[in-house]
C-alpha cells in the first residue's frame, strides 16, 4: 500500500478524517459522503476524495463511504489499529495534563510512564502513574521497545533529552517544548506550541 | 505589506522562524544566515529566503540577516509587536496548564481570564487567576474587546462554546478539544490535538 510515496500533507489530513469518522460512528451513523465529511472537517469534498483515493477505492459512486470500513482502513493506514506505548518526559503542568488525558486510548495510544530528572518529583503520583527517574528512562524504553515519546520539558533541555530518547530507540517525538529539535532523518517530530499556533492566527486579525 | 495574498503555508512557518530568531537573540547572537536559521528549524535555506522575501528585502547578500531587525519585522508582520489578551475556556487539566504557562508573554499573548460552566470550579484559584463563570464570558469579551480564545472544554460542548465566543467577538480560536469546529469565514481556528499529531507520525513507523 505504501509502495508509492504519499505526500506528508495528505498524511497529515488523514487523522482529521479518522477523528471525524469515529465521531460519526459514535453517533450511530453508518455511511457518509465526501460532502458531509467535508462539512465536518472544513475541507472540500474534492480534496477528501483525492486524498482517500491515494490508498485505493473505498467509496461507491452514489452510495458514499461505509463509515466502519473507512475507519478501519484509515486506522490500518495510520497504523493505529493497535495500541502504541508512549513515554512522557517532564512531569510539569503539561506532563500532568497529558498523563491524565483520557483521549489517547481509543485513538491508538497509551501512556506507559512519565519521567522527570527532578528528584523532588520522582516517586510522586500523577493520576495512576508514579513519576520515574529519567536515569532509568533509556532502559525502560529499550526493554519495552517504545517508539514514541511526548516531550514536556523546558526548552533549555529539550534537545538533550531528545538525543537520549533517539539513542534509546524512540522514532517519533511529540514536542511540547517551544524549540525546534534536530533529529536524524529516521525520526519524526511533531510540534505543539500554543504561541506558534496563536501567532499564525494574529496575522489575520 | 499585505497587499498581495501570502499563502497560509508561508504564514505558518513565520512563527517558527521568529521563535528560533528570538532564541538566537537570547543567546546573544547579532546576525544569522538562511543556512544557519535553516539548520535550527529544519527547513531549507532556499525556502526560508523565499518565504521571507515575500515581505520585502530583509537581508544583504553576504552579510546575512540582522537578528534584531528580522525579529522586529516578523513580529510586525504577525502582529505580535503588541500583547493580545486571550481568554481560556475550560478549567480542566489543560486549562490549568495553559493558564499557568509562562511562555506566552514574550511571544505576544497574555491570559486575561479563565472560564468554566461548572459551579464547583467557579471562584477557585488557578495560579494567579480565579475561575469565572461562563455566563459572564461574553460580556467580559465584549467589554475588553478580546479577539482570541483557547478552548479547553470537552469535545461534546466545544462547538456550542465556540459559537458563543464568535458571537461575543472572538476571531481566533486555539482549539484543544478533539473535534473540528464550524466557524464563519472571518474566524480562524488552529487545532492542538495530541492524538492527531501522534497519528501523523505512526504512519511512518
Amino acid at each position: 500500500m505504501n509502495a508509492k510515496k504519499i505526500p506528508d500533507i495528505i498524511i497529515g489530513r488523514l487523522p482529521v478524517y479518522l477523528r471525524a469518522l469515529q465521531r460519526m460512528a459514535e453517533m450511530g451513523l453508518k455511511t457518509t459522503s465526501s460532502q458531509e465529511l467535508g462539512e465536518h472537517v472544513g475541507i472540500s469534498a474534492a480534496q477528501i476524495r483525492k486524498d482517500i483515493s491515494q490508498f485505493g477505492e473505498f467509496g461507491k459512486q452514489g452510495t458514499g463511504y461505509s463509515i466502519e470500513y473507512l475507519v478501519n482502513k484509515l486506522s490500518e493506514i495510520l497504523k493505529v489499529n493497535r495500541i502504541w506505548d508512549v513515554v512522557v518526559v517532564g512531569a510539569g503542568d503539561i506532563g500532568h495534563a497529558v498523563a491524565n488525558y483520557q483521549g489517547f486510548t481509543d485513538r491508538g495510544f497509551r501512556v506507559a510512564g512519565i519521567f522527570d530528572n527532578d528528584k523532588a518529583k520522582v516517586g510522586k503520583s500523577i493520576g495512576k502513574f508514579v513519576v520515574e527517574d529519567t536515569e532509568t528512562m533509556a532502559e525502560r524504553i529499550r526493554a519495552a521497545d517504545i517508539k514514541i515519546a511526548m516531550l514536556t520539558v523546558p526548552a533549555a533541555v529539550a534537545q538533550e533529552v531528545a538525543d537520549k530518547l533517539v539513542q534509546a530507540g524512540v522514532r517519533a517525538i511529540l514536542n511540547y517544548a517551544p524549540i525546534s529539535l534536530n533529529v536524524p532523518n529516521n525520526v519524526k517530530v511533531q510540534y505543539i506550541d500554543p504561541s506558534t499556533h496563536l501567532q499564525r492566527m494574529t496575522y489575520y486579525l
